[in-house]
């Protein structure tokens, strides 16, 4: 099948969303980015575009620059969609200027910066013919599709009682002078990241889990939020308890200070027949309790999942998705060894190793055949 | 950086394993697939080539044409590296050309038939200036590095014995009549599998890891094997003992009808001094346990780490490196919406789920604004 | 040393929490159990004494039959200890008298009804040379004893944060009609159990381990409550938000109505520098996150941890305390065939154990000296 | 139901397994210790009979006065079982005289020094009307009755393999001249330890796990031993395979060096349909795996499990057993103020603890009434 053509505002060098952004678009196969505004400094956008293999004049200045260039190409060479990966407070301009002009957008979340923006840019989605994706990533996840289906199918009963919680810890080392990241820069600032820090980086991740996940919504909220350090101006800490149309509690905890946490995002739905339980750490294990049935941990790769979940999975069953990271690893270490930038066997299995493993196994049978007797490798 | 172009022989459609290498280029995003010879049935290799993008004439019919044909181009377009995906006893003949003509191999395991193949392979290799890589995937988790790195610090003091197990439950089914995988027509067949089924096909797994991150050379082997159901002429379980140069003890757990077991590979060094273990199907944890001290657990994405362990790896801490491909089902999901395929919010969050979301956030900034009191959403 | 006499108020035939405080009596071996009022009919009362040895002049039928048999005898036969294991309403009644006696006290909990209830209690204890001794069981856990002295110690820096759940199921079968536990009955009784059920009978326990741990005092609370049920007069199902003296955050999530939840009650104290997380289920496992460094897992037995936890227990490193439990079936399982109730080989190993452990021994030893060849059993 | 009165041979001052001996007969509760030869220095066994409030009269200075004097008693108050908790050499002479005298016998394992005493025994009990019982204490826990019920109930189907691991690290830290632990100067001499140290004391556990849990009789063994360390004349770490009547295969591994492991028992059973796996450092999770299912936890006290597990548990769901230790921790806190020993808040909740419990409840519950607003306590 032929390849999305897809651009890219904001994510050069350094900038991990965007390579993530890249990533999930390789590792999927359907996309091509064949150009973007990488960068303010045009100079290093331009440098990183090329560092991509993009062609030179597809690197553009600015986001007008981009669909000016771009409008200005035959049809079937045009990109048609493009990933939004800049600080939050560019995603409503730049969203709508692309809604306007015909694009597909893929968004990083938070989508903008207001409600009022984001309900304009619904407004305007619905009136142009594109499609407008926003990356909350975790409802990716196998076991978390696996999770809306069997809720989906009733498998819970009467939900009485949601539970989510996002804790990070990172801002900790931040706020206390133990480290100084650039990321942190932005994130930090309300003119440029928004209203909160912690619910809007992280707990809105929680939100979109619990209402994916169980085809809820919240209506209303009472929440407690906390800056920790005089110095901060947005949240970095809270509990949000939430209220939906039917007699069920929930709560979102959620903390961008919880020393020694990384990303412990986790989400229990408890029903009146059973419960499920799923955390983003261990992302192949979903839990269904009862109070009468042993235990049972759904994993993916098992004809026993929806399609749903089984359509979101390419891998043999027990090999968590990261083994493509780790295979991708191997074929690094052969890159490196054939550009000759190092040759380090600790990198990749080398011909030797496959004589050593070619012994291991004709010993291992002799061994076996001569009445499991001691055979030399 | 420019790409490295490489090929491929077998891995068209329906093959797991070819799909996984090239899943593999695309993450590490060093290569680029030019062409290839995918199927021994031209027709649909040709077929398979023309959906992956690649030029009618660099779809080959053998390795032989491929060889022809890419020597044929200029060296700058020519195919540097190629990748082996076929059945086991097919790729010593394809491996040992395509070192004689130059070309960087890129091996799945095992390596070849027997001993004197795989010895051949490394003495031409040796003579020729090329890159041969066999792909034990397992010693590219992050985390398999990082044990590498601990035991050559010496954190072990003297190891004094290791324990390996590779337990998989899938070829129980097949034997027991419970399913037919096409896969499982060519394993069981030493014809085109080779000398053993569990231990070539996944015990050596095993031994490969237990090498990598130990350093140690296994001398001799005790082994006790069982294939189980008569009608099996290869090995489906079975235990090695093993010996090495000093009074060090270790074993090799292996089976392919071990019911349940998905891919659990792990292996526990155990020192004079503490000891280290780690698992597969958890990939991300590696526990270093000792007599004297509260149990360590060593996650990726830590300065705590080291050089090899770090470069490995490109996610913030906590998220499991599953996380790109749950970020790829996300962009699957948009590109399928863009494609008009279908349009599934499911698969995907959309601009309302934005809009959810800045409610979110914005009203529990604001309950917390007006002392803890509830606002709808 | 010679033991503590001591009584019991309530715990005859079928009462699990009398049984309870019984066994734990017994494994710390400094009481003995020598009369008490053990149920409201008397003569079930003396029947479930005669069970337990208990001579019948100190089989009583009420509290005020106890303290004047028991204050009639000489000072060194007297009950020095009762311990109050009825329902809710009457801890205060009974725990007033006996203290006004000079007996000291044992008492399960809630306290009593009423906050002035307890502190008049508290008054008095304070006035007569008594102890008074509460069970919340769980900070009798070597681990959450371990918790309190690292956080004595000021390995968390400044607290930030707190956050604790205790959840179960049980009463979610009960008001879905599922199933009709006895016990169910005075519980769910305002007049009989209190105020409040899920915070008076669990919250409450999350409430003492968290003031247990950390040594702060909450200073305010705001909670969310939820009955469920419309049959239900008091809460099963709460959020409770948390102020302190500093600017410290904290969250106690609790229900009864978690479907397949069990006695998941769990903390998590964060600090600037490092955090401190502990589970019941799972008690002898103490997690130490930080931001720089691995993980760290305390576990009971180890000369690491501070004299509070080691004293308090007294299994060796890797036996979970239940161990003794296990051995305390095997031993029923001998009394059972001593007395000739029952002889079943599946409760306790017999000598025909012996031989065949003796027989794989020496078979063992036999094998390895021949080579490692095969012996028969 | 009147107590079995029991005697103890070895078991005092310092003596780890007479303790545990001990407290599994106040914990199941069938027992009463009326007297026994505590010590080979038979001052301080008098000494310790005394701190157990044993009448000095039945403190005795051998295994011949030991009979000789209860012998003597009425039928009625005499001695009718005896625990053996001696160094292994003495199990014999001692067993063989308390059958022949016809007293029932507790023996911890291993049951002697030689097969040819092991049979003996064995013989003579088959003549004599009493009960012998072997401590092989794993055999207790209720998910190990439970695997038991689950395989004779042909859950399995037929089984295929069995992997059997007891690692434990504390010889490591002897060996290596870390720790000079009283227990292991007889532990690692042959003349009082026996033929074996790491087969005899750990490995036969799994053994008799492996033959409780099946039902299967091991056939023939093959074993690879290692001393590790050459001043050393016993195993202290080894391998055995196994094989039975069935084409199954076995392997049990054990060591006693290594590093870092306490008491890492674990029990594999894989059969044609499914597979259960234990581990005793986690008791209470008994794994059902299987191709075709989700995993399933079975957890004791859940009508679920059969009558042999459900007869082996006395807690709630959620309890580990070790709650039983908790509670018994704070009931000694609360002895040692009643004596007067120490005063001490963290070792037991007192009434302070109550009238903070009784405020959390009732604030807690004002707080949710007044439409959740904060509540100062």
């Amino acid at each position: 099948m032929e390849k999305i053509k897809f651009g890219m505002i904001g994510g050069g060098f350094g900038a991990f969303i965007g390579d993530a952004h890249r990533r999930a678009s390789r590792i999927c196969n359907d996309y091509q980015l064949v150009g973007g505004a990488f960068d303010v400094d045009f100079d290093k956008g331009k440098e990183f575009g090329a560092s991509e293999g993009i062609a030179p004049n597809r690197c553009y200045a600015t986001i007008d620059d981009l669909i000016a260039g771009e409008l200005a190409l035959p049809e079937n060479d045009r990109m048609e969609a493009v990933s939004i990966v800049t600080p939050n407070y560019l995603h409503f301009p730049i969203a709508k200027k692309l809604i306007l002009n015909g694009f597909h957008v893929i968004c990083e979340k938070p989508m903008t910066m207001t409600v009022e923006e984001a309900e304009e840019l619904e407004m305007l989605v619905g009136k142009h013919d594109i499609t407008f994706g926003l990356t909350h990533t975790y409802t990716g996840y196998p076991m978390v599709r696996q999770m809306k289906e069997l809720i989906k199918d009733g498998v819970l009963g009467n939900i009485q009682r949601i539970d989510v919680q996002y804790y990070q810890g990172w801002i900790n080392s931040v706020i206390h002078g133990r480290e100084n990241r650039i990321t942190g820069i932005w994130r930090l600032d309300p003119a440029h990241s928004g209203v909160s820090s912690c619910m809007g980086d992280i707990g809105v991740h929680g939100f979109n889990l619990l209402e994916y996940t169980t085809g809820l919504e919240v209506k209303t909220v009472l929440s407690d939020l906390n800056n920790v350090n005089e110095s901060v101006e947005m949240d970095l800490d809270g509990t949000v308890l939430l209220r939906f149309n039917e007699n069920i509690r929930g709560v979102i905890r959620s903390s961008q200070v919880a020393a020694g946490e990384e990303n412990n995002l986790r989400i229990a739905v408890y029903g009146s027949e059973a419960s499920l339980k799923w955390e983003q750490e261990n992302p192949n294990y979903l839990y269904l309790i009862s109070d009468t049935e042993p235990t049972k941990i759904y994993k993916p790769a098992h004809p026993y999942n929806g399609e749903l979940a089984e359509s979101s999975h390419v891998m043999p069953a027990g090999h968590p998705e990261g083994l493509y990271e780790a295979f991708g690893n191997i074929y690094k270490g052969i890159a490196k060894a054939i550009r000759k930038e190092t040759y380090n066997s600790a990198e990749f299995p080398t011909e030797h190793d496959g004589v050593r493993g070619m012994k291991f196994v004709h010993r291992v049978v002799q061994s076996n055949k001569e009445n499991n007797t001691w055979v030399d490798l």
